[in-house]
């Protein structure tokens, strides 16, 4: 693994790398790490990166690592700039025959992500999204129940994503993280939809299996001098008619990462929050509500999905950088047996990808428009 | 206490039997139970009724009663029939001298709940709105930190209520509840924003002391065959720049009675759900998140609203019935207090009256006419 | 019902009047509610009752209810003053044909408990002891889950009641409450055990179906200055080879009324909290954990004690006061059914009688010997 | 790292491998991977180590390792085999120059304990004995609070640690980890009491800072056919007049790993539990609780144990495998500095070593000889 971005004081990187590190089947091998030399270089050492890999930018990365014998170059890239700056290095890595892992969203615009998927569909590179929540074994063992059923047709899905870390104007008190995902010029056209709503969003259509069709947005800009959007609420229309409500807010003063889905079929509706992310609920129309907990041992009850994403037995709860470190294993496991030309196991090729990353950035663009819009319903169209 | 409605085998006539009795400061000393005369006369037996004061309907309850002397009559008429039949017993009462008590929604239209307001304004008489949910101390509560100022200014409201018993067409299937209620000739125009969707909009305007202005509201009939909405979702704008998002549904299949509101200002927010009432929690910005406990003895922390409606020290759980009583207990306080010329506590007069209702009816026209409208804002026009 | 004791300012006579009241089923008709005149008569005033029954002893009700028509005297006495003086009023009544509630513990001493037993087989009388918790359906519905053998053979039951009002020496800074409860003239020879521990010990026989056989206890004043045990622990040996652990504390400062049981058998374990006492949860070994709700409508899953035992439906919560009102309320139907010669429901049947009541005198006497002996085990004699 | 045992299918060496991994601090560069040749190789291979490095058993690996040039050779090694397995591999270590890392107990018998003390004491090497439990930052936080003297003086610590794994006789079925965990040879002369009694104990000591000194322990073997104990619960005493309860249990069937403990001091009391790690409940006797959240910024509020623990900001939970990588990462930072000659932070210097490895032992010892005692009180005497 090569990284771009992530030196030192960076947040996302470092939770890559313990991610990527978990389970012993990912070596850091390079980086170029910072746009400033010294960070560079400086972190470099830190992470015990040789100095002939520790790399002042991402095109001179690129192009040595290539120059490598094939056994000692890098096998992937891994970006963790912020937004605006994901495609560029992501393209030139599929240029020179290297896989991708990418920190969401996508890229800066739709148009980028497009350009990406045809390089990708060109060369039969992989590219792992890392929309993390959906490494959770109890988000997949939600998929899995809904796909299986039980709960009858689904009509109606919640998710909500609400934090409270914006709620004052922070970037314009030394927040570096604040500074660049408030703005435009760096984030996107979105603040809070393009930074939590999406993956909200993604949650929706991964536990469901429904597509998002029409949507009405309404965005809000509520803590004064802020350049884009913190809070926002969608009303949504599904695939199958079901509906849904969507509440994406980083003003929500004492929440810390409250991302909370609920999803009811014709039977009973199953909840899961990330913060307890160890339990899943299960309530029933017509018998008492049900409790499984990730790492369990139920037989037949458990889905293979959800077991094979813990590490450890019940009740030795697993977290945010398991789920994180799940994403990668399953992309490194399915990465090799494609270089091994060994048939992936299915659930391995159980990660997001740049479809994923199409729609969160069609998303993005939708719901900004439709909040400008006066008329109530607008139509979630990717293509 | 006289009632008009609630024969046997009727929900809600004998949750306010007990609430009223609750505290034994009400008696039942009359009623006018069903308009089946067998039904009435039997009803009126079990509830230990004198036969003679066990009418036939509301007009003859009420002449009956009127022409008792003053210290053997009763002191108010509870109405607790179905939507439709709420004015006429109202207004007949308000004519004859006396209070009433009328189970949410206040009538079958607006136009009627305006009448109701009329002739209290020229009688001087009281009317008790039973909104029971704001009957809980925790609400109360909450109410009270929110006008403290503590959390900051008001910026987010969400509240939810969200029960699952009619996730199938139980009106076809001799559910005489959900008969009436789905039935728009008995129940109005709206079914589960009427039902349950105002009580949610009583309680988020009650806390945050703020009122709604405007609203995009989606309303679905989920099951087939049903005739009134059984879901839907509405986007607010709230006085004072505060958003907010409602939702509602008898289709949250699983759900019981989850009446949920978190509120948040730029400091903190509060989280309170009906299901786990004697909790009351606060998150703040800067430090850990406080749990509040109805009974418990914080000495000057806690409100005197919170303190005064409840009945059992800390850790003796109160419920429903309780929030219900208090609603009684507070109405006759009041009403006592007035008919003895004496200046009632400030608590006492803490229930909700005919502005309530008045709201409330408003909020079902709007919401519906926002439902029709392609436009995404519509007014919340009360007047 | 009389009540003797409860005049105003009394905690559980005022609770004990709620419940009674609470499902119009029964009338306060008379009282000696205190020992200073002046105070039963302004508490018979507050209460309603005619002048001519308010009494100023209990020997002076008796009588003279006596003397009145059956159809017009009280049909039991409730007995709610401090625990020496439950036994006199309680034989006199029994002696002159008065059914009798008591709230536990049943008397001072273990003999006078027997006294009362004695006097029941001979007058065919009945009695009612407020353990309050058994009350609660979900109690109940423990007990048929333990009964009906889906946990399979019980091992382990771990019962606690944790209380923090008596974490300072109260009872010498005014707490009336504290003062009676922690005197050794006026409450027995234990205080926390007596108190509470008693409760706890009810509540586990109860569920479990299983007598204790032995135990080993270690009781302690933590407080310094007062008179009795205020903590205290429990190691319990069950009759057919289960075991337990009883712990009972005033001084868990932070704590309200914490009384919690599990009892685990070979294939699963049940747990069930007073503070939060509409849910019960069962683990099981090898599928997800359930969790019951009162109210709820499992059709066959829910026994009819739990159903029989609730007044609303799910997510209307019950409390405190409903869980004692179910005891007068299957106590009064049961006497009403025997003194109209009917055959009662067996669920009416299900109130604690004076078989509880000497268990829990016995109770106290063997822990305060046990906490004397320097052996560790005692055996638990009930005769 | 060198590890001795933990070959493919351990479970206890997987974790401690993710856990050394984790921060990208340590690297496993050889093991001795299992008794097995075949098992040792083939481990070996899937864990990436060279083949000149992968020994067959831990005295060539250490004689080997000793030989290698100092930058080359392991810094430590981790002992992860069974219990009656740990003692000759760590002293042989310890002769030879490494640092230890021992999964607990630390030996088989307390005089071995002993023994890795004096040679720890003679060479000034350093031992990490892997309490888990500790090293939650959550757990670090109430000792913290603890300390800090708000809860006033400590006066209860109850502490629980319930599974339900051992409800059947697993150890017959093929289970390895049953297998030898029941068996006295391999795992000690207590089975529950050794294996999880011990966490719980150790814990109760860490947050607490108070020693147990007196116990009265009734250990149970439930299942039928068992060895050794697979129940028990202690009564216990404390310095400073703190009483306690330690129960624990491996037929609580449906536990998982039910780890929970609470300490109440005269103003208050908090409470953590294991399998929600990142909550700490504080109760207070004269205001709300406080929920205090892991990685969570409260200034000044939170200690530095806390914040120095977390890799994550609040609401992206840790849990057992970061819990258990704190412990790896505050020894090998103290190692470090230790081996560069800098002064080490005090937080690094935070892990359990070979005192609270005999503290374990002879809480083993001294529980079996109570529990065999007819006297209810057995000194808990540690030398």
């Amino acid at each position: 693994m090569g990284m771009v971005g992530g030196g030192k004081d960076a947040f996302i990187g470092a939770i890559h790398r313990i991610a990527a590190n978990m389970d012993g089947l990912i070596e850091l091998v390079c980086g170029a790490l910072s746009i400033h030399n010294d960070v560079a270089k400086e972190s470099g050492k830190m992470l015990f990166l040789p100095e002939d890999r520790t790399y002042l930018n991402f095109e001179e990365m690129i192009h040595a690592e290539a120059k490598l014998p094939a056994d000692q170059r890098m096998d992937f890239v891994t970006i963790v700039t912020p937004n605006f700056a994901h495609f560029a290095p992501a393209m030139l890595a599929l240029e020179n025959g290297f896989n991708v892992v990418i920190e969401k969203p996508i890229t800066f615009t739709l148009d980028e992500a497009k350009q990406l998927k045809k390089k990708l569909d060109e060369t039969g590179l992989m590219l792992l999204l890392t929309h993390t929540y959906s490494g959770y074994p109890m988000v997949k063992e939600a998929r899995e129940i809904v796909k299986s059923g039980k709960l009858g047709k689904i009509r109606k899905i919640y998710v909500e994503y609400h934090q409270g870390w914006l709620s004052k104007l922070s970037e314009r008190e030394g927040n570096a993280q604040a500074a660049w995902r408030t703005d435009p010029r760096r984030s996107g056209k979105s603040g809070c939809m393009g930074d939590i709503g999406t993956h909200a969003a993604h949650l929706a259509e991964y536990i469901s299996g429904l597509k998002i069709k029409q949507m009405c947005a309404s965005l809000n800009t509520v803590v004064e001098g802020r350049m884009l959007d913190d809070d926002g609420a969608i009303l949504l229309r599904f695939e199958e008619n079901a509906t849904g409500v969507l509440t994406a807010s980083q003003v929500a003063a004492g929440e810390e990462n409250a991302l909370k889905i609920r999803v009811y079929g014709e039977n009973g509706g199953l909840e899961w929050a990330q913060q307890e992310p160890n339990t899943l609920t299960i309530r029933w129309s017509d018998k008492p509500a049900e409790t499984l907990r990730a790492g369990s041992n139920y037989g037949d009850r458990e889905s293979s999905y959800a077991t094979s994403n813990c590490r450890t037995p019940g009740g030795h709860p697993e977290g945010y950088l398991e789920a994180f470190g799940n994403l990668y294993r399953n992309f490194i496991l399915a990465l090799s047996a494609k270089m091994n030309g060994e048939e992936p196991h299915k659930e391995w090729l159980d990660f997001p990808g740049v479809e994923d990353g199409i729609r969160g950035m069609a998303f993005i663009d939708n719901v900004v428009a439709s909040n400008q819009s006066d008329k109530k319903w607008y139509d979630h169209v990717v293509e």
